[in-house]
């Protein structure tokens, strides 16, 4: 029997297990990226393993999310960032050069390698054949020291495309499509694989927004073969010496398969206040919008800017609205420049913003209140815009640039007749804003702004967890519910006890204080607990917050992993009816609990409502070990000694 | 005898008194400005004055200062100004358009009438030979509605420049040559006048660079003749028909002159952390740079750009400097886009920030913690980038660009033979992001966000003022200290019960603790009390605050009109040596203030001390009715009645 193209990539890179569905694997890690959000705590962590320098092909460290710099702590991220980078075999990719996704499948990403990325988007690199997943910071740090990246073997899912995209529909659509099938939670544990003649009209940075965005549905990743298209893609890179061809057998097995049809595929639209809350465009077309905001790292590529030019060219926004427009890389911004395209977005009254993830993390471009926001981006969850009482909808950059002259959600099919953006033979290329490594660590000097604080670090687990509830909240919290991540946050991610005064409080404003008055405690969650970003710092800040298990009806992938990561337990309800039966601040008890984590089934005594609950552990052996040690970084000195 | 051109504009516009030095003169204001951090207050209190429809030939409102939008209060100020600009006759000039003196001066400035504009910059129009007068937005709404704009009759200045730039010099070295020679508080009621065959070679936007930056001086404002590169100028923006000719009569009597031979002058550089701390950049050559910032209503014109540009073609920028630019306007950017020169500028790794005024306020891009920044902006008090310990250091776009390339200051003459930028024979004319008003008020809705609270108003004096110091400080006190204007603080300009907690907290962090203590009280200054910028806010918070009176050695004059617009008592020591006399909470004594406030001396009790001491009024007799009854629109109302 043959295999798929993820299959292909697992096998190649297996250094534990099998391609057993639903066990445990090992996997050898060619790249790694961070993002500057996430890569403080990363390079932190990395620090403390001793590790001189990366063991990893190729390690690259961006900066994207922090660019607005609102005070000093941002810069000396970065300068932290580059110094570390440089002494430890890093490339730096400077502020200004671009979101770390676009950037890296455009220079960096090679069909057939791994990537492991502190950021959930990782996976935009499966646009070009390449096995990218998202994962916490601590994870990439193990990556960056050799270490394996453990996952549980996915199941794959086929999704063969037939046809091809009619005018004014768009890649956008098709992961919109997907989502509105699988949903937020439907694909946990699971490879989206692309295949079918639909995908050869599909080019690289069109793929990639259907692999980035395929984050939204909780899968490890998703990915495209590698073939002609991918070749043309690295060649126009001047990268044609990556390419390897890669594409499924043809008696691969997949575990799920479904069917999209390109041609009847019409304009979709994310409704707030989730990714998966999808319509047509035309069932809501009229609703007024005060914002566009065209970018991220789902749309911000070359053709997607060029496709927006042709429709805003020669015409004007309308009045009410403000649109802004974020390029995802100085390739982009520098190309649009030079053929003069760039001119057509201005004189229609777009804003131009930096080429950074910007808006999409709420930094910056904040609707105003009650406003309705029109975005290209992947994820609308409430407040993530900045604006607690804004309305954000997620669609295509065809949508979003109809939209924004019409002054109303618009389906772009009726003044889009052509749109014939064809891949340049040639991108610019200019690497000046990455900086290489040092080729011998010269004492070359780290320095840390006074923000740039201990990551906390957990204790081996004790004979028993006695415990108070401390918070209940309910499904589909995401990690924007627990560590906020805004313009007024993320400057601080470099500080946990800074950011714990905020953790979850967007569910409970008096969580942090509480756990504090209690010295730690448990929290209790619904379905989903934890989907979005793949920030540690929604473990982290629990961890220094005192909390020892987070008891759930499900978990999202990243997030299980990080808790498991930083040796707080993540339990799952057997009968989910108990967690109706738990309030706040009821006491739990985990009697034995070093001989319990052996077990699938961990028992927790409610000794307030005088019962008890079974819940289940459901993690590998290897993580049974890193919760007994109290985390992963425990575990690495462990095996050290 | 004859007249100079600031003086034929004040004949033009007198309505009150006589063109005699230091007496109150009233102007009639032609048009006026306002930029989004100063205009939300000032149409507040232009609504409540209830006028329908502004009565100046032009009227513009720019959002330029807060686009960061970290949060709704920004959006929510824009949508207000929008509805309140279209619903009273105001141009609104959209974000992304702009500086408001960028534009005002491409678009609207007009040769020989009057400027009034709630920002201390507002005399960069001064450049096209208008009387453009920076001033609270107090003044700016009265103005608005109808009213006269008061002011001391000023001193002329003649500075006479002599010769020509050499290559690697700048205007900018024109205004810091003035600033070394004038200091920070040496243009106190005077305007600077200039001329002399050095100013033909200056075109518009260089002469406004120089009349920009003349706002540093505390002047009252700086000015051009109007004649052939003025012309050249309006024609290259289609609006030659706004061109008069303005020039000096041969005879005209001047109280100061000086000359500055351009031949001989070098570049210079101000250090931290005043902008008359001038030296030349020889004499700090090969100082480490962090940061590099281009932009700014002072040195963001299309030609200050493309200078840049031509430095930075085909070279790429040091690896330990971030370099952002923000171009002045949307015509500057898309001139740049359209002829390619973009492209050098993002080639070169140059970070392309929005058309605003950005770093300039402290909105974004802080330099690191003890960083060096090299900007090419106004002001470089202390803490206003947004960090505390950075060092900022002002200077031309040349220096700023050469600098960027080697990594630390260096002066530009090396680097750059000739830069022979001409000014375009025409520039692209797109006003689609400036909204006319309604031609009537077809029940236009304002909108009023939750952020949006009500200006606070002072009462009649009563029969005498007893009150505690809350606070003494130092001189040079800049509009920085009193209201901090930085990222954290600039978005919460509508909102003057949030900013009041943090008036005056760069110089004590109890102030504002105390004064709502005490219930009020009296602040003790040094010299040139409120320097810096206009804003009224800088008088609001302590008004909200309960503040009776200032007492200080020497106000800067919009700050001191501000604290009379708002009943304030702005109050000079005779004696200076007082001041080391007085203590925190000190108790001081103003018996029988009705009376004494007719005239230009006040007895000051200081029953703490027991002993007392004289402090001069220096105000006009329209102002002692202002501060009679309790601050200017009380006197409006008062006048309507």
């Amino acid at each position: 029997m043959g295999f798929t193209v993820a299959e292909k990539i697992i096998r190649n890179h297996l250094k534990t297990g099998q391609l057993e569905r639903g066990r445990e694997i090992g996997l050898k890690i060619d790249q790694t990226l961070t993002q500057d959000s996430t890569g403080t705590m990363a390079y932190l962590q990395f620090e403390a393993m001793g590790v001189d320098r990366v063991k990893t092909k190729k390690s690259v460290a961006y900066i994207d999310h922090n660019m607005l710099q609102a005070g000093p702590e941002n810069a000396d991220d970065h300068l932290y960032i580059q110094r570390v980078a440089k002494k430890h075999g890093i490339y730096f990719s400077k502020p200004g050069n671009g979101i770390c996704h676009q950037v890296h499948l455009e220079r960096f990403g090679v069909p057939g390698e791994t990537l492991l990325g502190s950021d959930s988007h990782t996976p935009t690199c499966g646009g070009i054949g390449m096995l990218a997943i998202g994962a916490g910071g601590l994870d990439v740090a193990v990556a960056m020291a050799g270490g394996e990246y453990f996952i549980t073997m996915p199941r794959i899912v086929k999704v063969e495309l037939k046809g091809r995209l009619n005018p004014g529909v768009s890649a956008k659509d098709i992961i919109l499509e997907v989502l509105r099938i699988y949903g937020v939670k439907g694909g946990i544990n699971k490879i989206f694989e692309y295949c079918g003649d639909g995908i050869k009209s599909l080019t690289v940075p069109e793929r990639g927004t259907i692999t980035n965005m395929g984050a939204e549905l909780g899968a490890t990743t998703s990915i495209f073969p590698s073939e002609e298209n991918t070749y043309r893609f690295l060649k126009a890179q001047g990268r044609e010496k990556d390419f390897i061809e890669l594409i499924p057998d043809k008696d691969a097995y997949y575990d799920e398969e479904i069917i999209i049809d390109l041609n009847k595929l019409e304009p979709l639209i994310a409704c707030p206040h989730s990714p998966d809350n999808v319509v047509n465009v035309t069932s809501i077309e009229g609703t007024k919008v005060n914002q566009v905001a065209i970018g991220s790292c789902t749309n911000s590529s070359y053709m997607d800017l060029m496709k927006v030019a042709e429709i805003l060219d020669g015409k004007t926004i309308a009045e009410d609205v403000s649109l802004v427009i974020s390029p995802g890389s100085k390739q982009v911004l520098n190309m649009l420049a030079q053929n003069g395209v760039l001119g057509k977005l201005i004189s229609s009254g777009a804003r131009i913003l930096e080429c950074g993830c910007g808006p999409c993390i709420g930094m910056g471009q904040a609707p105003n209140t009650n406003g309705i926001s029109l975005r290209t981006f992947n994820r609308n969850f409430k407040g993530r815009s900045g604006t607690v009482s804004a309305n954000v909808y997620l669609a295509s950059p065809e949508v979003a640039a109809v939209s924004a002259l019409t002054g109303c959600i618009t389906d772009p099919r009726k003044y889009v007749n052509k749109l014939s953006i064809d891949m340049p033979e040639i991108f610019i290329v200019n690497d000046n804003l990455i900086v290489e490594p040092a080729e011998v660590d010269n004492n070359i000097e780290i320095i840390r702004g006074p923000n740039i604080r201990p990551f906390p670090k957990n204790k081996p687990l004790g004979r028993r967890i006695r415990e108070k509830v401390l918070i209940k909240v309910e499904d589909n919290i995401t990690t924007d519910h627990i560590m906020p991540s805004n313009a007024k946050l993320l400057p601080y991610r470099s500080n946990i006890p800074y950011l714990a005064d905020y953790c979850l409080t967007p569910c409970d404003s008096e969580f942090p204080k509480r756990a504090k008055e209690y010295n730690g405690g448990i929290i209790i969650g619904g379905h989903n607990y934890g989907q979005g970003s793949s920030r540690e710092h929604a473990a982290l800040a629990p961890l220094y917050l005192g909390i020892k298990a987070v008891m759930a009806k499900s978990f999202a992938r990243i997030h299980k992993q990080n808790l498991i990561n930083n040796g707080i337990l993540p339990l799952v309800f057997q009968d989910e009816s108990n967690y109706d039966d738990i309030d706040l601040l009821d006491e739990l008890i985990i009697e034995d609990i070093l001989n319990q984590i052996k077990k699938d089934m961990v028992i927790v005594k409610n000794k307030t409502k005088a019962t008890e609950y079974k819940l289940l552990l459901d993690v590998k052996d290897r993580q049974r070990k890193i919760l007994e040690l109290g985390g992963l970084l425990n575990l690495m000195n462990f095996q050290n000694k």
